[in-house]
């Protein structure tokens, strides 16, 4: 036995503490008992700093690569439909997937809060390990550090996701022309709306619950397709109008939706109005915008709805010429308004 | 303009507030005024959820990706020779470097605390651009989150690299064999020491500055001398005798240092004395550890000494057969003690 032997970690009981992230014996076995088993691969068991990984796709037959990062500190860590772990390995394979790219690897930067439960912990990585099985997207390097109590807020998870982007393959924001179709790939506001339900301990008829998912599937499933697909991002922070908002100002075009075509759950909508929210403005974690050319709508639409995780996918609304770049709503009523984004904070620490 | 129009953010006497998270309009302006501002490069300025890259060593002559990650919670945030911002870069350039491989890009994920100074905030944002344009390695997506008062503490960077590693190059941890020197490229200590000393509000006759520094070119300078490499870490958390114990585990192998060889600043030396430190076990974040093959230890050493990072290198031990894997010091008295790791917390939140 070497000198300094620790007992194994009481998952049960244990609390993270300051040792947990300070370098030493505690921070190994922490590694060890917990995350190791947990996300364990074999380019995570290499054991280094870093993680050393194959490039099939880009060394066949050229290609990109594609980079994103997400931190999240949703509150609270656990809700109705997920929870802070599967939220965070979910978020950012949607990051490069919706650039049109394949995610192959996620990096994870965890800060703790010294109190927090390994017993969460151990909950919360068990959900990671899960999401990234179920979506093939391996955990390959991983951080720790650990906070004194009060300078944090339990468990910060910040992950970081690589894929590769097919020669030729040209998605993103500033690609929408006039005349383009807008497609929603189901219902609007279930994550946010979740989440504030728990927060304020609220409950309805029907449970609410977060639509965090992986949509790498069925973004492989459009582009399949063939389709001319101009634009996809997921609606989070923010919601659709942050999401088209966005898009607009980059495109330099205007969008007009029809709200009769929006779909969003009745339960969710009922729960924005109690709330006082725009279901428009609240963060979703498993839905697809899509913009494509007019002409392949309705195979995008049919392709969305075939798909376990776009049965209730629609058709929104269009892109127009406009050079004040605005996003208008054509009401239930047959007015129209604006839809602008957030100003203000509506919804905070909701991803 | 658009509706909802906002005065340019007030950079020197302006706080964080929630929305600067939300994903409304604040959160674009902050993006836009300050992380583009600074950061700016073709692949931020992408504007999607993700930056789209090019993979040019790995198209043209086959190789690996190496990824890495680190989470930055040090505290106090400006530090002698530093602050969280060029550390946050600096450290992961280093975890992809010591894997052998060539750091590509980085992305950035912010956690920021509502009221935190937006100077303080744009002082860090422009010390982390300095350290990437000088390190050649720009940030080319992030992520920037707003907890509330009181839930985090200023500012944690979490930042992710990506590298390409030439096809062959075997680098790692497990690689040490018995008989392999062991050198370090410069003094130890220097880095805890000056946070430490911050900290607790120490001064010392002479200035202790932190180490913080990106080691890649002194690693691609070790790699074009042909010598047989083992293994390269940068010793920050827990010090040397946390990587060099980590290295003799993951190699089964024990190792032998001479503590009349391994440098040490005397004033760091002085003051990990006062201060009850081992300068073993405080944390580096610009030197290297290398283990190379005994017979090239002197051209190591040598191209160490020859460069700017490099100048007070020394070969500290070598690396022995010990089924218990002890990493043991011949003391200056001619003594032998064991270098254990840490078990519990010296110096928390050093990086």
């Amino acid at each position: 036995m070497k000198p300094g032997y620790v007992r194994p970690l009481d998952l049960k009981r244990g609390c993270v503490d300051m040792t947990h992230g300070a370098g030493g014996r505690a921070m190994v076995q922490l590694i060890a008992e917990l995350f190791a088993r947990h996300l364990g691969n074999e380019y995570l068991g290499q054991g280094n700093d870093g993680a050393v990984l194959p490039a099939p796709t880009i060394s066949g037959k050229g290609g990109k690569l594609v980079m994103a990062t997400d931190s999240h500190v949703v509150s609270p860590l656990f809700f109705p439909g997920g929870d802070i772990g599967c939220l965070s390995v979910h978020g950012t394979i949607n990051d490069v997937a919706v650039m049109g790219a394949t995610p192959l690897y996620l990096a994870a930067g965890f800060i703790l809060e010294e109190g927090f439960p390994l017993a969460d912990l151990a909950r919360i990585v068990e959900s990671m390990a899960k999401a990234a099985r179920e979506a093939g997207v391996p955990v390959v390097t991983g951080d720790t550090k650990v906070v004194e109590r009060g300078k944090g807020d339990g468990i910060f998870i910040t992950t970081t996701g690589v894929g590769v982007l097919p020669e030729g393959r040209d998605i993103g924001g500033a690609k929408a022309r006039p005349g383009d179709a807008i497609l929603v790939s189901g219902n609007l506001g279930d994550h946010g709306v979740a989440i504030m339900s728990r927060r304020e301990n609220l409950s309805f008829d029907a449970p609410i619950a977060s639509d965090t998912a992986a949509l790498h599937g069925l973004v492989a499933a459009l582009l399949e397709t063939g389709a001319d697909i101009r634009a996809l991002r997921d609606p989070t922070r923010g919601g659709l109008a942050a999401t088209l908002n966005e898009i607009a100002t980059q495109s330099g075009v205007g969008m007009i939706l029809r709200e009769k075509d929006i779909p969003v759950n009745p339960v969710v909508a009922a729960a924005c109005e109690f709330l006082g929210l725009d279901p428009l403005c609240v963060a979703n974690e498993g839905k697809l915008v899509c913009i494509c050319a007019d002409v392949d709508a309705e195979r995008v639409l049919a392709t969305m709805r075939a798909h376990p995780l776009g049965a209730n996918a629609a058709l929104i609304g269009s892109v127009s010429a406009d050079d004040h770049h605005f996003v208008q709503l054509t009401t239930m009523l047959g007015g129209r308004r604006i839809v602008d984004w957030l100003a203000g904070d509506q919804l905070p620490r909701i991803c």
